[in-house]
């Protein structure tokens, strides 16, 4: 039974904890909007900062929005790093305190929030998700971490419980590289069959029957399995939202910027984003980047039932 | 036993006119180039001309490298139509004599190429494939056909011999829409893997372990598994061209423009595959594309053995 923290408990965050309760782990919980009732009636504690939190754990994971909303909880006022120098070094997870970090954020600041955190004695794990809010309500999450071996051996028991396919990806950084690579290849994947599709339509064959010829080859994708079959009924309810991807290929496109690398179809994929926000889009799922093609073509993809 | 003519005898023809001679068919042959002594042993007979083909066979598949070959064979000179009206209407496979254009060409031309055939009383068949030159020796081709029902359960069984995944996607042209909507997704998913693994590569993450933490969740793709090991390994014997992959993103381009869409990253990809052209990499495999996001970044994609 490990004392562990969860700071952050919105649409992941929440369900992501309660699973870890459910797996017999003791847990203090903090959320600027407060800690849903549900996870304290199945016994969980309250605190009053992300410093009690640090004081209270042995693992202190993070779920938040941004990487300056992971900065302002873990550096800031009455933050982690307050509570790990007020505890000091050791206690518990044979002997350091682990900062878990599964937010989506900069691998570049993620690096120097690991080395920050050494300071105290303490170890670091990025850690972030793709599976959505469905993956975190399931605990069917990918989870992809960088971290050291002996530190990663030491949290997967945790990551277990609250998703399915976990793989180290490398050290500290690692996992946040990864899920932007994730990121962009899904973005552009989409985007790829929105082409495809669209092109089809356009052209007078049925989208559907194209989706179904290409999953036996090449073009096959779960992109076109699923967000292609999206498409093919014009149902965006999300999913992943527009804005979220938005915001991730932002990142891409800022650490791409800084590490001195070009990323052109990325680049020209948030610009089809950004329009998809100006049309209203910012809510629907990122498949919905195909109603920015349909627009350019003042055609709207359909198959022969609609035709 | 059918009587089949075969025109366009290379890379693709060759083995393709193969297995329908061991599946006991009677086969005529053409080709600009000449015969292959190797389909004579097996039987088959050589004519000096498509008309020649036409007129001796029931079912005249054509495998020609672009749409202006395809013209020629059939509308040409001593071409295939010449031989249809010579033949007369009629004869053979329940009456009607079947003109099938399995090279990948442009769908507008295809239909008009369908309806000057129907004029002499036949019927036109375009079934583009995709599965390269190991898809054809290996019969496992996935084959797009465009014709009507009818037709498409006449040339099914011959089909069969060449190709694994068979699908009727519609009319006349519907097969090479098709064809061309595998080759846009094919391409733009490429560089979306090119794009996601050397961020990650430049950015410090291994790209192996990154290709492999990205197959369990929504990036997963023939291509990443495929392409992305090629990529990781930088081993770029095709495979598939890009001076291929090229001309079918010309086809799409072109197409689109006359239908009046827009394909913004297919646009972004070709310029790309022009790149590597330039660089000389027109005999390469099109994931090659790559190495032009390699120049551009002035990094080579590695993984932890090369690093």
């Amino acid at each position: 039974m490990a004392k562990i923290g969860f700071i952050g408990l919105g649409i992941m965050g929440n369900p992501m904890a309660g699973h870890l309760i459910k797996g017999g782990h003791t847990l203090f919980l903090y959320s600027r909007r407060g800690v849903p009732d549900g996870l304290l009636s199945q016994g969980a504690t309250a605190c009053s900062s992300p410093s009690q939190v640090a004081r209270s754990a042995d693992l202190i994971v993070t779920m938040l929005p941004d990487t300056k909303d992971v900065e302002q909880v873990l550096f800031g006022e009455n933050g982690v790093a307050q509570g790990l120098e007020d505890a000091g070094v050791g206690a518990g997870l044979s002997d350091r305190k682990i900062v878990m970090d599964m937010s989506s954020i900069s691998p570049i600041e993620t690096r120097m929030f690991a080395a920050r955190i050494a300071h105290f004695g303490c170890d670091y794990v990025d850690a972030p998700v793709s599976g959505g809010d469905i993956g975190a309500r399931n605990a069917t999450l990918t989870i992809m971490v960088g971290a050291s071996e002996t530190v990663f051996e030491k949290v997967k028991p945790f990551l277990e419980l609250m998703g399915k396919t976990i793989t180290l990806v490398g050290a500290n950084g690692a996992g946040q590289i990864c899920k932007i690579a994730n990121q962009i290849i899904v973005a552009l994947t989409i985007e790829a069959v929105g082409e495809g599709l669209l092109f089809a339509s356009k052209a007078g064959a049925d989208p559907l029957k194209v989706r179904e010829a290409l999953l036996g080859g090449f073009a096959a994708s779960r992109v076109l399995e699923v967000h292609g079959e999206r498409m093919i009924r014009h149902a965006f309810e999300p999913g992943f939202r527009v804005e979220l991807h938005q915001k991730d290929l932002n990142l891409a496109l800022s650490n791409a910027r800084a590490l001195g690398i070009s990323l052109p179809t990325t680049a020209v994929v948030q610009e089809l984003f950004n329009a998809c926000v100006a049309h209203g889009g910012a809510k629907s799922d990122s498949s919905a980047v195909v109603q920015v093609l349909e627009k350019l073509a003042n055609h709207q993809i359909q198959h022969s039932d609609q035709a």
